[in-house]
């Protein structure tokens, strides 16, 4: 079911200090910053080959990342987002599968404005899973 | 610098459940389980059409993922890998940037045999990295 890992977001408190280590230290090409305020994040976009990375930085009052860099202030890996075909019929099987769906259940148009799902993490060995219609 | 994304490893208590999690809710193609007794983890590999994920359990008394277990009881992302050219190339402009590299600096064969460095993840926004060479 689970097709290409779309990216890796890692929270950060300093998006231009992060972009700046991804870009001169570990020499890989970063984006722009690009505000999302209705997601609540700054992202930058890490471009890799195969797959890219998205530095995440609280935008506005209710970031939904603000109590992850709360419990880690140095920032640290958020989730994962893993492609898929058809995400009704993702979640519907995830949910008979036992495993739960964060929010009401229903795809939200996520940061590249496809719909999204996010996995409760109690049921993916601590990991915070995105589902993104491919 | 850094190129394509080689793995996402996920650190897990009980592998045989997160791999059947993975194969059964999630749908991926999951490997037999296989002991890296050097390394001190059992590992594993959940193959995506562009990179794969590494579901690592400890393995032994002196698992270096034991630590991160103890904080994490049920699990979580452990570190991210990202494949260069010439490690000892890789290593030298890291420590020129500043960063810091775990160990002696020396890269160790890694789980693939091939050699491999860690990097500090407080230099890296909380991430622990490794290099691995292509």
């Amino acid at each position: 079911m689970i097709g290409r890992l779309n990216h890796v977001a890692i929270a950060v408190p300093d998006l231009a200090a992060a972009s700046a280590m991804y870009r001169d230290v570990l020499g890989a090409e970063v984006s722009e910053p690009l505000p999302l305020p209705g997601h609540g994040v700054t992202v930058v976009f890490v471009g890799l080959p195969n797959t890219k990375i998205e530095l995440l930085q609280p935008l506005g009052d209710a970031s939904p990342i603000a109590p992850f860099l709360a419990r880690n202030p140095s920032g640290g890996m958020h989730h994962v987002c893993y492609e898929v075909d058809d995400i009704l019929a993702a979640r519907d099987r995830l949910k008979a599968g036992g495993a739960r769906v964060l929010g009401d259940g229903e795809p939200k148009l996520g940061a590249h404005d496809k719909p999204v799902l996010f996995l409760h993490p109690k049921d993916f060995t601590g990991t915070l899973i995105e589902l993104e219609q491919a």
